[in-house]
Formats: structure tokens, sequence, C-alpha cells
């Protein structure tokens, strides 16, 4: 289940279609050793292509990505994956980021949102930043918890403006999260500025107050940004996506309080390995399987038992880890909850015959077995058949603390560690009846009328 | 299963609701025996709440209903069972029902739809009448096949349009099926008509043709109506509309090709003794759980087993019967779809254990039992957890012989009366497994992208 509930993330929102991304992935990017940064790979996605899926998300498009250093790697880069944007290059890359704006600007050929293909935002920072009806808007962050600040460019705000923007500016009162959304006006700045000589994105935002035009801001404050400019930040990055993905798990008390903690850790070395959603899905099914056959062969050892036990809670964590590499790669889809929610019942099932084997497979066992099974597949059933007929998810239960997956497996995998099979198919059964009624008690009443 | 792909004809449609109802109930019905005609109970609605009713689920609204011989009957009844209609009286209904429509329309005050309390429509003939832009729009039959037709005003029809109408009418295309809708220019005609002593509503529309106005047709050929009049017409339009009932099923084969031609007696028995389609859904659950326990009792007694599968049968035939009572009555709700479907899941379950214990509840039973139960449990949760997902229906699948619950139970009974419960229980496992993957591979192709 624990992918389940994040199906909204795979939507794609185009609440602005009419606001053209630009990308800046011109520049050099000599920090990062191996190869160029925009196909630096953060959390199992290339900077680029994360940047490209951040704006999809956030409802931006089409989507210009500017070129100019690495353009034929980014290219071939491009071409390999099917990533869908508009390649447009700029031959005076070296100028700086304010020629690379102005050429994408150009391309767009109206309202257009520009961000760089080194910075790593979350859609939702993206939709703010939309919301800004001012002809030029800048994201700015005056609670900057997670970019080098020395490095960044400084911004002072006076109600809702910026009025200063500087590598060096003292006082200040944030930082410039490197995302803007602007007019084609802005464009013709640009170009003024470039005229005098002026190359970075910073002297045509100058220009811009220079000439006595409004620059608005938009806080992110509290939405975490980085800016990937070194091995170690783009390390830090990684953590803290993987770090946020765990934290969007909406699943139960033992998950959110036990497993996260150590389930985040495992999907950082799954998303380094290259691991998709549905192939940690596959893995956690395939661990829970293999549990189950361990905690099967407890009838004949105890150390069996304890081992399977250990196991269960282990596959348990990594049921978590399909939905957390999903959420920080970008790549959360109905289909990746689907195939999870189905495989969950396989495995729940293979665990529960596996205790009954553990306890000796008497007839004792056996009919404890049957209401166990019955009981735990209906917990999900009346979720999933409540949604499935009325359209809306099922309302919160009476008791919140629930029994669902989580709490089962930790059950399953005591009785193993406490060597009591039997006692364990005892609770896991009578603790699921008992979450049938605590689910279909507030089924029963939001369905009146 | 059995109530729960009807989902959508619990759904209230206003379409059109600027359209104000009228139901004309104050006629004196003398030819029905036991009190007023339009409190006449037909499949488990009197046929003024089965008009109210009709109504409502076509998306008409505020629904007037004119009232004259019996009106404190009437009035009693509608404050008793809370119906939501606007009664008006027509004092001089003993004119025709013409004057009934007058009262009626000058009440509605715009375009409203007439219809009478002794008809009986299915909403989507109401449905197709609204969609007539005509200022005058009559209902007709080309085809009639459930009326009386020498009873029937007679139509007819030149290029979609009336034009001429009467009791007695030679040549004739058709006859007037008792539904018009009407812009308020109508209730003049009818008070010129009035004026010059003709108070019936055929009157109505022979003035308003006679004076050079068009009378559009909307033709409900196919669609089933009845004017209930005798006691013998009463009868023929509650097991019409108990048929209907029982052929709207979208359930397997064995329900449609076998069950159904005994369940809908058994609907209209239920109907006729005032059960609603929940009480009919908790017989039949009853029902499955007293089979389940004469199965088990096989294992000491040959007979026990036998009587079981006769019951298990039974209860099959009697587990369609809620959606059908729900259908002819207009009572389907999804609250009434998901109890049966939880409850359809407790009674599988107590079925297979059923048959264990009747094979004698040794090792082998259990271990045939478990992966039945999974199977069992998994075939109705891969379609609601693909439609909760995704929010729409699972495609259809790849064999399109499915192994649903009728068949399951078919199975299970065949099983008993066969006194092979273990053969019966490989053979659901068995066949259910295969059913999860025919659902499963189309859900999976559905779900790509």
């Amino acid at each position: 289940m624990a992918r389940f509930r994040e199906k909204v993330h795979g939507v794609t929102e185009r609440a602005l279609p009419e606001t053209v991304g630009v990308i800046l992935a011109a520049g050099s990017g000599t920090r990062l050793n191996h190869g160029p940064k925009p196909l630096k790979r953060v959390a199992g996605r290339a900077l680029l292509e994360r940047a490209v899926e951040t704006l999809r998300l956030a409802g931006v498009g089409p989507i210009v990505v500017v070129v100019g250093h690495a353009k034929e790697e980014i290219e071939r880069y491009v071409a390999a994956t099917g990533l869908e944007v508009e390649l447009v290059l700029n031959g005076d890359f070296q100028l700086g980021n304010g020629s690379s704006a102005l050429v994408g600007g150009r391309a767009a050929g109206r309202r257009f949102l520009v961000t760089m293909a080194d910075h790593v935002f979350e859609p939702d920072a993206v939709r703010k930043v939309l919301t800004s009806p001012a002809a030029f808007a800048l994201a700015v962050d005056t609670r900057p918890g997670f970019c080098d600040v020395e490095e960044a460019t400084k911004v002072r705000l006076e109600d809702g403006r910026v009025v200063a923007v500087a590598r060096q500016l003292d006082p200040c009162d944030g930082v410039d999260a490197g995302l803007a959304v602007c007019d084609p006006e802005v464009v013709f700045a640009a170009e003024r500025a470039l005229a005098e000589g002026e190359g970075s994105w910073n002297a045509v935002k100058q220009r811009w107050l220079a000439e006595g035009r409004e620059l608005a801001a938009v806080d992110l404050a509290g939405s975490p940004w980085v800016d990937v400019d070194t091995p170690a930040e783009a390390a830090r990055a990684e953590r803290l996506l993987v770090r946020r993905a765990a934290r969007g798990r909406s699943d139960g008390l033992v998950s959110r309080r036990l497993n996260r903690y150590v389930s985040w850790r495992l999907s950082l070395l799954f998303l380094r390995a290259g691991f998709t959603p549905n192939a940690v899905t596959g893995i956690g099914f395939g661990l829970t399987l293999f549990a189950a056959g361990v905690l099967a062969l407890g009838a004949e050892s105890p150390a069996a038992l304890v081992a399977g036990g250990l196991l269960v809670q282990l596959a348990s964590i990594v049921d978590g880890c399909d939905g957390e590499v999903a959420r920080a790669s970008l790549r959360a889809s109905l289909r990746g909850a689907f195939l999870d929610t189905v495989l969950d019942r396989v495995g729940d099932a293979a665990l529960l015959v596996a205790l009954a084997l553990a306890a000796g497979g008497g007839t004792s066992a056996w009919i404890v077995l049957a209401p166990a099974l019955v009981a735990t597949a209906l917990v999900p059933y009346v979720k999933a058949s409540f949604e499935a007929t009325f359209g809306r998810p099922l309302p919160p239960p009476a008791v919140r603390v629930r029994f669902g997956r989580d709490a089962r497996l930790l059950v399953i995998a005591l009785a193993g560690v406490a060597m009591q099979p039997l006692a364990g198919l005892a609770v896991v059964g009578a603790l699921s009846l008992l979450e049938v009624a605590n689910r279909l008690a507030p089924a029963w009443r939001a369905s009146a009328g």
C-alpha cells in the first residue's frame, strides 16, 4: 500500500499552459567532475530531465532548453531519452546566462518561466511563482536553509518587491532562488543590457530595476531548493529529495515512526544504483516471499523462525522504498501504485500461510489461518471497494491508530522473533477484524443518502 | 457483486433543471379496487412515488402534483412519505385531465412536462421527450408493445409532427404515450378549450392543432411504458419492470443465462412483500451463511453435502435479487452496492471454509483452502483496486467468459451435489487464479503511460 495514496503526484496539472518553460543549460559547469552538469544524475534523474519533469508537473509547457557548452552531449541525451523539449543554441553562452535567457525568451515568444538546469525545485515552488501577475517576478528565499548563501545572489525587498539584487549586498533580505517568470518585454531589457556589454542574468534584473520597472518577489520560504554546483551539493540535494519523499508517506504509524528512518537510506542506495520504482517494488515482493519461505522453515528450526521474522521487517522497510524512489525521482505513477497494492495482497497471504506452516501446520493452525486470511484481505478491500464505488477517499476511521500493512508485518516479524507463530496469526486475524470494523463504520455513515 | 455496476442509476441527472414536472393525479381511477390509483403499489413503489422518482432521475424538477379525487388520502401519503412535491388542487377535476394540466401548468409558471400518475415510464423515455425544443411535444409510440391499444389515444404523424390525435383514428401511426413537454402558451390553449367546454387533455392537443400550431412527436418506440388502469395491467407492469431489472444485470454468464430466469420471479415476490433492496441483500447473505453451515456438515453426512450444494445455488440466485429489487423499485444506491460487495467477500470465504471442512478438514484440505481463499479474494480486489486507483472501470478482460461470483458459486454448488468438496475447492482456486490473470493483463495494458 505504500504508494497507493500518492496518486495525485502522478497527475499533470496544466493550470497555466500558456507559460513557456525556459531552462538555461548553456553554462560550462566546471565544478562537477563527471560530464556536463545538466546531465549529472541526482536521485535517479539527470538534473536537466528533473528540471523538465518539474516544470511539466507544475503545468509549464512547451519547454525550451538553451544549450551552449557541451551541446552535443546534451543533444545526444535528449535524443536518447526522448525528452520533449526544444533545444535552442546560444552561440555566445560565454557572455553569461543573461544572454541564454535572452535566446530562450526569444524562442518562447510569449510569457516564459526561466529556471536553471542545475537548480532543483519542487513543482509546488514553480506553481507558486506562476501565480504572480507581474511582468517580471523573481522567486526569492527569505529563509534559505538548503543553499550556499555565500555563493548566492542576494536581494533586498520592500513591500513584496525586489529593490536591489547583487552577489554582494548588505543589508539583504534573502537570496535569489534562480526561478523567474517574465513577460516578453524582459527580453528587450536583456537586449539593452547585452548591448552595454552586460551578459549576466543578474545584469538583466539590475537593468530592469534601473529603468524604474517593478520586479516582483515571490517568497519560497519553506520550500526546499538546491543550487547544485559541487559534488557535495549534489549529494546534499539527493539526500534532501529522498528524505522529503520519505516524509511524504501517508501510510501507518509503523512506517512513519520506525521504517522511514531506515527506508530513506535504502531508497538513496536504490536511486544511486539506478533502480526504477517498479524494480524496487519487485525487490520488495521477492524479499517478502523469501521471508515467508524462511519463516515457514520455522517448524523445523527455531533459528529460521527468528531469521524469518527479521527478514519480514526488512521486507516491510523495503516495501516503503518504491514510493520513496518514485517520489524522489518524480516517477510516481498510478500503474506503480496498482502493481504494488496487488503484489502486497499476495505477499500478505504468503506470510500468513508461512506462519501457519511454522506453527506446525496442524488443524489448530489452519483454523486460525482461514479467518486471518479473510480479515487481512478485507482490510484493503473495504477501502478499495469504497473508493471504486463512491469515487472518493474512504473517510478517516473512528480509531486513528490503523492496523494497516506496516503494523501487520511488524506483528508477523515479532511473532517470528518471539517464536510464537500461532499467537502471531491469531493477533493479525483479530486486529484485522477490528480494523475492518474501524473502516466500515465511517464508510457506512459517509455513504448515507 | 450483483449490484456493483449499476452505480449510474443512483445518480440524479439535472440536465434540464428548468423544466417543471406536472403529474396529473386528480382522476377518479375507478377500475383499480384498492384505494386511489396513484397510491397503488407497483413493484414496491406507489404509482405516484414512482412517477416522482422517474422524473427526478430524468432531471426534472421541481415537481407539481395536481390532485382532485381522493385528495386527502394523497395528501396524507405525501406527508407520511416526505415526497418532495407541491400539491395543487384542481377543484374541477371532473371536467377532465385537460383542466388538471391547466392547473398544473399555471402552477409551473414556465416550461413544464406533463405526465399521468398512472403511467409507468423509464427515466430514459422522459429524458428523450425533454430533448425536444418544440413549444408543445408529445411522446408517441409507433410500436406499442405494452399498452392496451384499443383503449389508447391514437395519433397520425407527418414529418415528425402529430397532425391528428383522437381516441378513434383511422388510419393512425401510433399511440399517445401520455407524456408531453409544453411551453407556457399551452396553458392558454387549455384555457380556450375549457372556455368552449372541452376539459380533456386530448381537447387541448386538438385545439392546438386546430389553431395551426406545430405539435411535435417524440417516438418512444422500443422504450416500454404502461398505462395502469386495471389490476391486470398493474400486474403486467410489475412483471415488466422486474424482468427489465433482471435483464439490466451486468454480471456473469451464470447469472444472465441461468439464475435470471428464477431470480426475477423471486424479486417479484420480495417486492410484493415490501422488502427493501438492503433487506434482500441481508436475506441473501444469511442464506449463504446457512448454506455454508449445511455444507460443512457434509463431513458427517453425504445428504448434508448435497443439500448444502443446492442451498448454495439458491443463495446465488437470491444474491442477484437485491439488484433487481433495487432497479425495479428505482431504489438502486451506491451504499447498497457497497454493502453487497463487502458481504459477498465474507460469504465467499465462509463457503470455501465449509468445503474444506466438508472434505474432512485434513491437511490436504487446508493446503488447498489457503490459495483458494487468496485467489478468490484477489478477483474482486483487482477490479476494485484498479477502479479506486485510476477512477475508471476495469477494461474488459482478454477472455470474455469471466469466472466471477456467479460461476464460483455454481462450482461450489456442483461440488456439493457431486460430493467432491476437495475437488471443488481446487477448481475454484485454479479458475480464480486464471481469472486474476485474465483481469490483470488488460489492467496492466490500460495503465500504461
